[in-house]
């Protein structure tokens, strides 16, 4: 099978690219942002909501939907895609960082993770092998290896411990990859016994189940450590994934040290894969990001941040809630083209959030989601015309964050 | 000017009619269903998704817009339509049952109540004079009187004095109301000195004002008391409403009680003039109602009761946190139209509302007002065709409530 992943323009002034990957759901344009759909919902938006807003690909999480609603419910309804009612590409993430952030943790072992789920407490065990069948479960478009993310500061020997059982962590769930792809499994030679039928089919037409050629991203660790990023990239490479993730950004660390994880993990990756940076960011992180050969991205922000009443805006961002909007007759950005702005006002939507209304939750939503994807559709013009450098430029100089009572960014 | 209201079928067998409103923003057919919009929005809906529902006409609380965001905001803004982006008929209500019920009372005199704000303790006062200019601010197209709306159960010394003091905020009602009125207060003689300039415009198109007519509804109070309630009907016919509301109903009574307050006041209303049920009810009730001569009601059930997880259907309600409905791929309701239904399982709804997420909301919103707005539709063209009594009667018999826990209904 070729590539799915095509390299269309490289910038010639930063490490910027455009390319098309092509999944079982549909083509997604990178440089691109995805929408967080944890629990099988973008939070407040519905799946024609977010066609409408041209949102290609959304992230689901496998944790979280194999505690709640449980993987046999979604099998049942024939997976992810029929599940929730979106018919596009979805990234799932292995569920890794979940158990490792969010699970009470019991005991650690080569072969995964013993935790207790943070909703009811069950005993639960999750580990490369698990994390595979329940992404197949799942029917994502784009599956990630299991690998441990280590928190932030984090000292070099428990990096390298973390990096060393990601690798192994890693090279099983290609492993079981290969087993799941009935195509791939037949190029390895048949090594899989009789798991393909559960692993690599999804049921996509109820009653009906077709294969589906799912895509499986490794994830590069090694905390702060350049090193032990260019070891973990280098042995995920010759493991030859689809794709490949800077995983353990974002995990609060100083912005500079997040870039420069990127900067020293990037030149270790293949030129014609995806590069998907996890868990970010703002809107001036995401273009410093694709400045340095980044493609894919995935963060809350828009989403969690509009039901705290935080509008991010081309040139800036600002607290709704402020009295300066109270009767701002003017839309939430001007000269935005998203439905919130084309039919509502400031001073209706600061009302609502006030009121804490969930139209107003819904019309934030909608108004940032719309604009981190309208950056990435500018941001994919500027490396096609060659000027990419100078929007960015252009853009970080412009952009002012408004001093607010809530989260910062 | 003709009368707003014209009457088209009347049952034969049964009260039931079917009747035309026009007010300023569009026709209303009557029976209706009004939705709740109490804060600005009928909760969890945008305006246009209300167009698709069918929805002729929702209403709007005076208390709550003039607390949160203030008539100050909604009148730079245009009205309350502008403001809220709807352009179909609002029907407001006088404020005076939230006074009674939710605000801290200070001190009733014959000119109003003083209170305190639920929200945050400001110190407020509502009057006929005060109800009538904030709703001409708000520039709905069927305004409330100003009443005085009483308790239950309440002795029949309180009912009748509350029947006086609504009856005298009635006649200022009226009064205020023709003086805003700029064609009727020229039949009144020009009584109205020069406030028919702020009260009798509003603001449709932002900064060009454009008159209009607001119709405005009297509210026959009294209590379980069917001779107070004649009396009160039969004054507040005198002083000549556009349209006649039953109040004092669904305020902790039993049913029988409810409807028996339906019966004694119908016969008093005059038959060219809407009746208004308000805050009533079920499914159920709602034909009771429309059996007995009722034409329009509010009630915030189908938005209320979505938010606790509780489905309506042309069948029965049930509770969708059920462990029955955990992995049906069934749609809420077999065979109906509404967007929910058409797109969602029950096994995904709820998982939605279990994990709390807003679209789980959003589809029970959805589908529990296309319900109330289809019982509507069928019971219209039950009437037209003369068969009223026996689709009331089939509905009621195969309407099957399902225990649970959260309220009865």
């Amino acid at each position: 099978m070729a590539s799915p992943f095509k390299l269309l323009h490289t910038d010639s002034k930063t490490a910027a690219r455009v390319g098309r990957l092509t999944t079982a759901h549909g083509v997604v344009e990178t440089p691109a942002f995805m929408a967080v759909g944890t629990q099988a919902t973008v939070k407040a938006m519905a799946p024609t909501e977010l066609r409408t807003l041209g949102a290609q690909i959304i992230l689901g999480n496998t944790y979280h939907l194999m505690i709640r609603p449980g993987l046999d419910v979604i099998q049942q309804a024939g997976g992810l895609h029929r599940f929730m009612g979106w018919d596009g590409p979805i990234l799932t993430d292995s569920g890794g960082f979940q158990v490792f952030s969010l699970a009470k943790l019991r005991r650690i072992t080569p072969d995964g993770v013993e935790f207790q789920s943070h909703v009811d407490g069950a005993k639960l065990f999750l580990g490369p092998r698990e994390a595979m069948a329940a992404q197949a479960t799942l029917g994502s478009d784009i599956a990630m290896a299991f690998d441990e993310c280590v928190a932030w500061p984090c000292d070099r020997e428990s990096a390298c411990k973390s990096v060393e059982l990601t690798l192994q962590w890693a090279a099983r769930c290609r492993e079981a990859g290969r087993a799941s792809c009935p195509s791939a499994a037949k190029d390895a030679g048949k090594k899989t016994g009789g798991r393909e039928s559960p692993l690599g089919t999804t049921s996509l037409s109820r009653g009906t189940p077709v294969l589906q050629h799912q895509l499986l991203f490794g994830i590069v660790q090694g905390g702060i450590y350049g090193e032990l990023r260019e070891r973990c990239a280098r042995e995920l490479v010759a493991m030859d994934f689809d794709g490949y993730a800077i995983g353990g950004v974002s995990v609060g660390e100083p912005e500079q040290e997040m870039l420069r994880q990127v900067d020293v993990s990037v030149p270790h990756l293949p030129a014609d894969r995806p590069r998907y940076v996890m868990g970010v960011g703002t809107l001036p992180q995401l273009l410093a990001m694709i400045a340095r050969g980044a493609d894919m991205f995935d963060c809350v922000l828009p989403t969690r941040s509009a039901r705290m009443g935080r509008v991010y805006t081309m040139r800036g961002a600002y607290a709704i809630k402020n009295a300066e909007n109270r009767a701002d007759l003017g839309p939430l950005e001007k000269g935005c083209a998203c439905y919130a702005c084309q039919n509502f006002t400031r001073a209706y939507v600061r009302h609502l959030v006030w009121c804490n209304e969930i139209l107003g939750h819904r019309l934030l939503t909608w108004h940032n989601l719309h604009v981190y994807l309208e950056l990435m559709r500018q941001a994919r013009a500027a490396i096609v015309a060659g000027a990419f450098k100078e929007f960015q430029r252009e853009f970080v100089a412009r952009y002012v964050v408004k001093k607010e009572n809530d989260e910062s960014d």
